[in-house]
């Protein structure tokens, strides 16, 4: 059990990001899933600002500025010649890069005409961009998620469209506490696993948690898809905070008396992607893979269907939560406790990239 | 008829309190009906505070904040566990006090979590709530509604939620010239009845408003349900601005040549209650109360019908003032006369009560 | 075709009204269509003001402030008593001048009372209403628009009430390069016709384009109508920014070669009204006024169809680019171009006009 001290929880009011800290740009985010972007005009508002997504006749995705820098238009209402936008409104088109390479009503492309084109760089199924200063978009900072496009895994994937502050759904991803009671029905974690050794660690502008529950049967979500209900196994898993864009979870279990054609390992990692909409709305895309029983179709409705309902319920909970927020008028404390300990560590990274970004002077504590 | 200064209305901009004026909270206000508090948890937003409502093992009720402390999940989509109410993302569980008694994560519950558990007291059929200052909260200064829950009286009643500042609504209530045009068609008040002596009394935060008619036809919403149609009586009559929270009328009317099996003496009490959901929407139930022909179902039928009809004419109309007043950017300028005395009376004290609540030095006129 | 400067587009963050420049009172406004307007009362938002409009039993047509002096009901609840609108929460009746000239429960009616009456003008099919400064409302200060009510005319009219600002109508009706992109669809405007010479003039407060076109074919908006497709004509028009309120355009139509029966000159006139509902909605009527085949139904179809699909698009493009407006944090960079110029000599007369009004130092370029 978690290390804990009875009657004295941590102070209040810590510094850590909430509903209302700033949202962090310098980072790379999830635009788009690969298959959502094609040959039409593709508009969605990503960190409080309208795009509009489209593929050059090559097929590379591109992400601009909505707003046609002459008289607003949406450039989404326009349409495509070639690889360039057009605006619908007086045909300005714009390449690309953003540059403004044409208007019909004057002689030459105004060569001050632009719109931003944001960095978009695309690793299957996602297509990434960053909204922040250029120079800093690099590509080395998109976060591997190669299992999602290999052969090796099956992945089975889903999304939201909600009402929530980033910073929630981050907390509540590294948050193991809540299994038991809000997902009681849904049966994420085991009594045991929950009171299994949880080990924190911060790595830089990271936070990732482990544990490991050994010789103990699997939860539902695990047994039914790997075939292993009723029997004990050892199970090791993680859960990080890789960036304000994404989590990522691993588990392995153990096969303790493989049968025949039975496996020794099972992996599952889980991908959560997420990209706020505005301050309080989110963009949500869930995957699980799993590197085994590739082709059961009936394994993968079980994950579909045990995914969606667990995750309807964080949904729903983040909703509720974020529907009071927007109605309390000034600051909201919270109170923290040993538990909390890899969400406040995220939170507070998050607090510190937000006025590290926005100016705001950082505070040590 | 009233006396008033022609030509020399009142001074305008008085000091009073209007739609803007920051609400009461050292105040008995009905949260809930005793029925509609039970055994699940009831959510409703009083003074623009989101509370849960329920009832313990034993009957008792309580009203809490519906925040929780750790994270702000709204208790209201948790659940009961006895006396309990148990927060639905961790198991936070708070006593009646407000005190949290668990947490499954932690291994003793923190002494110093808790959320706001307010003062109740149930005078059927009201719970009444003190949302202020807890040691201002004393029992006594809870209305007296006694007839409300009395073998001598019958009631009828019915509520509305709508969209108006609560102080309209006291000024409403206080108002009698408004009965002619505004109910014309429901035919509250008589015109001799509007023409009879009117006596206003300031009785400390108190405003009552009294009224006699002397061998007069009595209205049909008094004449019907006492099968008195067609004849005259002596009416006695006043309307109190008791509290923020509540309003009560009371008729006496004398039958002057009572026939065999009739009595001497009707009377009924009208009880408006209603407390401020938001700054500008309400909770409205109210009360008719009658001492005579208890069991005559014909005679329900008459009062709810006809009560709904004038109550909707004055929840119509004060609706359209609120939103017309929501698109004004400024301040609002009233003209006052001598027949609004009673509602300024009532108005000047809201907004004194206001100001000492809030620290705001008070303006003597 | 225009003069540009290639590669040198005209400064950025010109001084100029947008969506965020204070509307101008100072103007008369269409208030309503004589038609809508009888002895019922009509609500209606104008310049961000409720106010309700009736005729007198003389028929003339009355703007009061919608808000009652008293307790502010909207007078647009209450009901006509010959030629004073009554409230319908207390009975205080106003004439058609905003004096208060009767309190049923008051023994003269107060002298002090009264709600804002606008002046008002009637020129068929327009009510105008000014809600300025009152001394300022010269009644030859309103627009000539008598094609409208002439025998020698045939008008066909429809409207709109639609989400923009209106500095971005009176820019898109000074602008001919949108024809060919926006209006693709519904052929308004030939390439030739783009091509053609504008002359821009400002006037005083007005700015005027003009074009001549000569020995080429009509677009079909003409062509159809005046029975002259595939032969050539000779064609002059104009447009006119005449105030903040309206917009007029004459097209004049030389048949080269008439036949029998044919006229020699076929004229055009389009009304552009529309007025401010809020900041940012717009109510907008328009007229299409022929001079030749005044009793062809066919025609008259065909106006109407074309121009309401025209217009539409306008519509939605002002509408779509609202929205994406409304959602900008901060102030909004335009930039702009040669042909841009009849746009920008409007808004910034529209600035200047806005400037004067409400008291901001107007600055000189």
């Amino acid at each position: 059990m978690l290390q804990t001290t009875p009657r004295a929880p941590r102070a209040r009011n810590q510094a850590m990001a909430d509903h209302r800290t700033p949202l962090i740009r310098n980072c790379w985010y999830v635009a788009a899933l690969s298959d959502e972007v094609d040959r039409n005009l593709l508009e969605r508002r990503l960190l409080d600002t309208s795009v509009v997504m489209y593929r050059t006749q090559a097929g590379a995705p591109v992400i601009l500025n909505n707003r046609c820098a002459h008289r607003s238009f949406p450039l989404s209402r326009g349409y495509l010649n070639g690889d360039e936008v057009v605006c619908g409104y007086h045909g300005m088109a714009y390449a690309a890069s953003g540059q403004c390479v044409g208007m019909p009503a004057l002689p030459n492309a105004p060569s001050n005409a632009c719109v931003a084109s944001y960095p978009v760089i695309e690793r299957k199924p996602f297509i990434w961009v960053w909204m922040g200063d250029r120079e800093k978009a690099l590509p080395e900072l998109v976060p591997d998620t190669h299992w999602l496009d290999h052969a090796q895994w099956r992945t089975i994937s889903g999304g939201f469209n909600f009402h929530s502050n980033y910073v929630a759904m981050h907390e509540n991803l590294l948050d193991q506490t809540h299994f038991s009671i809000l997902h009681a029905k849904t049966g994420i974690g085991t009594p045991a696993y929950v009171r299994s050794d949880l080990d924190v660690r911060a790595e830089g502008d990271r936070v990732i948690i482990l544990r490991a529950l050994k010789n103990s049967p699997p939860p539902p979500v695990y047994a039914v898809p790997m075939k292993l209900e009723g029997r004990n196994v050892d199970r090791f898993s993680d859960a990080r905070f890789e960036s304000p864009a994404i989590h990522i979870a691993h588990a392995k279990i153990v096969n303790l008396e493989p049968r025949e054609d039975e496996a020794l390992e099972y992996r599952v990692n889980i991908t959560h992607a997420f990209t706020p909409e505005t301050q309080n709305t989110l963009h949500y895309w869930w995957f699980n893979s799993r590197d085994f029983h590739h082709t059961d179709a009936e394994i993968d409705r079980y994950v579909l269907d045990s995914h969606y309902a667990a995750y309807q319920e964080d949904v729903d909970a983040l909703t509720w939560i974020q529907q009071l927020l927007d109605r309390e008028p000034g600051a909201v404390e919270e109170l923290s406790f040993a538990p909390d300990r890899p969400g406040i560590l995220c939170r507070r990274t998050l607090l510190r990239l937000s006025q590290l970004e926005h100016g705001i002077p950082v505070q040590t504590q």
